[in-house]
C-alpha cells in the first residue's frame, strides 16, 4: 500500500516529528510505500491566491474556482500545487499529522488543503461525497493536543472532538470522497513523559498495522439525501 | 464604540470586500472607530515559527508556547503580530470576514489567530473561556458560503452551520474570552444576483446597527465545569 503523510509542525524534534517518523519505519518494515510531504520543511506556502496557477483565465477579477477549472483544464497549477495533486493521486492513504491548534488544522496545512483541493480537478459536477475523486481510498487524521481527553468529552469544556475534528472528517477527507477511518489521538502531549510516549508510539503502530480491518466512519450517502441536499424523509 | 475587522479575501471587488467596506461606511455613519486588517493586502504571513519572535528562550528545540509565554515577559513579539495584538486590545467588537473555505478559515486567516493568540498575552494561566482576557468585548464572524442554506441545515448534507463554526465560534473566539454574536452568512454567495446581495448588504448593516440588542450565544460557564473540566453533574 501507498501512504501519503502530510506533516505539519515546526520543531523537527517534536512528538509529531517522532509520529510521522516512526510510521514511515514501520509501514517500510512490512513493504509499504510512503512519501511524506513536511509543511515546514518544504516552506510550503499556504496562502491561496493568483499564485496557484501559472497562467489567469481572467486578469481583472479574481474567482478562485474559476480559475481552478481553467487551470484544471489547461494542466495550468504552480509546480508546487501539482507536486501534492500527483501524491494525492498516487497514496491510498492519507494521513494528516499535526498537532491541534485554536481546534483546528495549523494554518500551513490548512493553506494546503485550500490550494491543492482546486474545484474541477479534485472536486466538482457532482463528485464530492461518495462520489468523490477519491472514493475507494482512506484518509485519517492523526494528531495532538495541548488539552487532556477529559476536555473534550460530550460533557468537557471543549466540546466534544468528534464535533470539533467533524469539518476537516467530514468537510474536507469526507468531501472528497475518502473513507474517513477514526482520528489516532495523543492526548495533553507536552504533558506527558517518555513513557506514555512510548507507549503512544506503539499504540500507533497497530493503527498503521491494521489500517485496512479498521471501519471507517459512517456518514450518509448523496442516495439519501433529496434535490436540496436535505436528508429524505422515510 | 470601536470595530476591528479581520479581513481575509484574495480579490479586492470580491462580495467579501462589499461587505467589509459597507460596514466601515455604516459605523463611521453613527460614529463608530473602524479598523481594518486586510490581510492580503497586507501580505500577512500566516506561518507559525520561530518568526514570531523577535529573540528567543530556546535555540535547539522550539516550543511554540514556551516562546510566547517569553516573548509576553520580555515583549518579544514579532512586530507583524504586536500590531495585531494592539488592535484587539483597542476594540470593542472584532469582526471575522471570510468565505468559508474548506469547512473553516482560509489559512491565512487561520494562521493570523495562530500567531496572534499566543500563550501569555492572550491566553494562559486559568484565564481562558468566560474568565479570558478579552471577556466583555463581542465577536462575530460575518462569511459567504459556496452552498445554499438547505445545505447547511440539521438535515443538509454538509451538516450544521452551527457545528461547522463551532470551533471557531467555540474554539477561538469563547476561548479568549469574547462574548459571541450568532454569524451573518451570505449563502451561495457566488450564485446569487446584485439585488440579492444588495439585500444582504441591508441586512449586514441592521446586524451592525443592533450589535448591542443582540443577545450573545450561550456558552456554559467555567464555574459549571469541575476539576477535570467536565459539567458538573447536579
Amino acid at each position: 500500500m501507498k501512504f501519503f503523510i502530510v506533516h505539519a509542525h515546526p520543531e523537527p524534534n517534536s512528538f509529531n516529528s517522532a509520529l510521522t517518523r516512526y510510521a514511515k519505519e514501520v509501514l517500510h518494515t512490512i513493504g509499504h510505500e510512503v512519501i511524506i510531504s513536511d509543511l515546514y520543511a518544504m516552506q510550503f506556502n499556504p496562502v491561496s491566491d493568483r499564485r496557484n496557477f501559472t497562467s489567469h483565465k481572467e486578469q481583472k477579477y479574481y474567482n478562485q474556482q474559476s480559475e481552478e477549472m481553467y487551470a484544471t483544464q489547461i494542466d495550468g497549477f504552480a509546480p508546487d500545487i501539482k507536486a501534492e495533486m500527483e501524491k494525492l493521486e498516487w497514496c491510498d492513504v492519507l494521513i494528516f499529522q499535526f498537532p491541534l491548534w485554536w481546534f483546528g488544522l495549523p494554518a500551513i496545512l490548512k493553506g494546503w488543503v485550500d490550494r491543492v483541493f482546486a474545484m474541477g480537478k479534485i472536486y466538482g459536477g457532482g463528485r464530492f461525497y461518495d462520489n468523490g475523486v477519491f472514493q475507494g481510498k482512506k484518509a485519517m487524521l492523526s494528531l495532538t493536543t495541548g488539552g487532556g481527553l477529559t476536555m473534550y468529552t460530550e460533557i468537557g469544556i471543549n466540546g466534544e472532538i468528534r464535533t470539533i475534528l467533524y469539518p476537516i472528517n467530514h468537510g474536507i477527507f469526507r468531501f472528497v470522497g475518502f473513507d474517513v477511518l477514526p482520528p489516532f489521538i495523543v492526548w495533553g502531549a507536552s504533558r506527558i513523559g517518555d513513557e506514555r510516549r512510548q507507549a503512544y508510539l506503539e499504540e500507533y503502530k497497530q493503527r498503521l498495522l491494521t489500517i485496512n480491518a479498521t471501519p471507517p466512519i459512517v456518514y450518509p450517502s448523496l442516495k439519501d439525501f433529496d434535490e436540496n441536499f436535505q436528508l429524505k424523509q422515510s
